[in-house]
């Protein structure tokens, strides 16, 4: 129950805090000891497992993040980036490892995180499903391992109310690759292909966006030669995957000496 | 050996003729009666198995068709609209089944096709894959059972010199989804998806194609729906399931009411 | 949100009794009228929505079926076998169509649900996720289509606390392919193949099982030939889709003939 | 024409040395030099190209092998352990890289292979496909980097004609698998996954194989954890990619220090 880290968690009252305790308490390595939310917030006092509507947990919702992020060993924050900025400073002052899921950074914003990070672990990743980093870093290696004989595709698929194509990671998934190549990506991307379109350039990356139904979200990296094909796919088919990488950073951040860290490393896939 | 129908081949030194001549050599279910090229083809008068560049099969290579049609149960024509409007007529003089897999015919090209099949079995098909005759079927059916809460998407794979996309065959998938649906395809296609698309629309058919390769074609005929997918593929990993499938609606023939069929016909799956 | 025909929802409190009324909640096509629990339930008397912890729903839970039936136009029933027996009697009296998604039924016990079904429409299914009942009709049919030259192979994926393999739906749609085929099942299933099988008999029909994570349902049957594959493949994400099965025989059993009735009725798939 | 290495092939009348042959003549990379046949083969004497039934390529067909590697950059050899050792001293002597594709050696012919490696560069590897070695390598990677919380499962896919499961390459991927996590194999497989099996056991590593058709060889390694997984996927659809991988190797070995090496080397993959 009580073993593991102490964790806390910021934003608790949104949709992502709320799956990260819900994460953190159906764990065995970590147990919740802060719940924060901002000032004048409905759930400001009260237990936060009552106000997620379900059983006591004997953590009671406050705005005073510094006592909040006294007793805990991590926090866990998916919120904005000026909270995030205000976090990092109050997470090093704890001594606590600082997982930040926060997205929407400027350059200047990230500058601004440098500072807390010489006094405690940070770990910040734009994605934080252990899969889709994994499958960033194969990418760049196997598009580095193999010539343009082989031909790369990335195919993804979301559900229908997405606007966008193709998605964020998709595009993160053909940087990786274009790095890999030594390329700028956006010289050799083919989107939306369509019509006569001629016989596939050499070395150009393709995409393809697929759009229906429910689907979380699923990612191919297809490298297709004369004869052979390899396909590094990732399905996600549940947003749990999110809250479940940032515990693991936590988790993994414990004893480990101060600094910026990303989920690759996480993963022990940062090499040199 | 001599088992089964005999049937003769035109157009034979084309790719198509060769692959063709070598299926019912491998067929235990058929034997080869006739070859036939045009006046002047450099291969008249040879053995079709010595000028394929291998052993004698004991068949010359003519440009009389009607002798080579005579001896024949079926005749299978992959050649051009006028020659197999012209061949039409002399396999009905020779009761023959008619195999036809050429394409590109106008609609009077057609009909001029009508007086032999009144006399002799016509199987016409633009695609004489099985697969992707019954996949055509299934889609149609699949789309008409299901409402518009399944979102319906067509993928594709091809090889990298492949000039258009979609590809004919996906196309007419989503001709065939969108009967099914009792809607015109152009007014509902969603091709070449890219950048801000907005949420997708309901009742829609989405177009993708991924190139690379070598790959001789691959289809997915997805709907998507919340919590559940139908996925209906088909794989084509060597050219001679045209071949094949031209041979079976040749066996199919035999003993058959004169008429005009397809291969749905010959796969049992026309109804009504 | 009073739009369509009121349902009534027995065994309210179970998991799927609990996804049914989520499921009506959010229909716009019907509303929920009754909920039914045993005698003693810890729910009687309760508004079923506070029950659940959430909102109320104006719907009292009730052990008296025929009162809970009465403003019913449908029953929506996943209980057990002798409670589904005596549910068919009130259901038929209510007038109201009996969507039975009960399993474990002995053959004793399927004729004891006939005499309702005269008088009310029945709709039953052991499995009430469209895409699998789909999926069922359209492996007997394409196993009827093409002829042993296609190697018939079933491949499913579960989550890991899955107990037994091949799945229940792996073997239902086994046997809808040996029917197809006009072949029994068990002559001709080759499972959990390993070490020195020798070359795959003609005819046979193969069965797979992959576990892990926590994979809903995924069901593929492949049709392989020499030179192309069919696939006709199946994924359930979310068991949600059982009650929006259970919800559109609901819909369609609207005005319908007194009968028996089973989901490829309402997918509009039985022929003849 | 004669751009690239000279490359000379042993066991030139084979299917793997006319496959070798057509795939350099192919190539703009490298260029013929020489063709080996053991003594007495009706093919010495004769110019190779028309020995394999078409043009004549100027390479005569010699039982020599000496004389046919002193003119060469490389050789590349898939013949028998007894013959690849006789090679390997001649290829050394004459400061050829040596790819072997030969399979089947005892421990004891492996170290017979040893002294040759200390003159030329040796590439030697059981599978020659870039794809499948590429894939082991990642399996390993992915296996070490992720926990247990990932089940592990490899499925395979083969044509009809296969008399073994699993396959030899699911089998290596296990092995890497296994090592990557570091357990042995052989007691965590779990293989033929048929019946009453209960709850899957954490830690295992699960095999299904999947015969029909023609298939050349399709591999799955999945790693399953709840809400995500990673699919790392290897196809081949021609068995010239073999081929392809041994010239490779071949243009890799050029100006390289002497030495015995793998295919993970030319592909760039060995890490310390």
């Amino acid at each position: 129950m009580s073993a593991g880290p102490g964790i806390t968690v910021t934003g608790a009252s949104g949709r992502m805090g709320q799956m990260l305790i819900r994460t953190i308490m159906d764990s065995e390595r970590a147990h919740l000891v802060g719940a924060v939310e901002r000032t004048g917030h409905a759930w400001i006092g009260q237990d936060v497992g009552e106000a997620m509507g379900g059983a006591k947990l004997g953590v009671t919702v406050t705005d005073d993040a510094l006592e909040a992020f006294a007793p805990a060993q991590a926090v866990i924050d998916f919120t904005a980036p000026t909270a995030t900025i205000a976090f990092a400073k109050l997470a090093a002052q704890a001594r606590a490892v600082h997982v930040i899921g926060t997205t929407g950074f400027t350059n200047e914003e990230i500058e601004a995180l440098i500072p807390a990070s010489r006094h405690s672990v940070q770990v910040r990743a734009g994605n934080m499903s252990l899969g889709v980093n994994l499958l960033t870093m194969l990418t760049e290696k196997v598009a580095r391992a193999l010539d343009e004989d082989f031909d790369i595709e990335i195919v993804e698929a979301h559900h229908n109310q997405k606007v966008d194509a193709p998605s964020g990671t998709a595009l993160m998934l053909g940087e990786a690759a274009a790095t890999g190549r030594g390329v700028a990506l956006d010289r050799v991307a083919d989107r939306g292909r369509d019509g006569i379109t001629g016989p596939r350039t050499r070395g150009h990356i393709g995409f393809a966006a697929i759009r229906g139904g429910d689907v979380v979200g699923e990612h191919d990296v297809i490298f297709a030669a004369a004869g052979e094909r390899i396909v590094l796919r990732h399905l996600a088919t549940d947003r749990a995957v999110f809250a479940r990488g940032a515990l693991k950073a936590a988790l993994w951040g414990q004893g480990r000496s101060p600094g910026a860290y990303d989920m690759l490393d996480v993963l022990g896939l940062n090499e040199g």
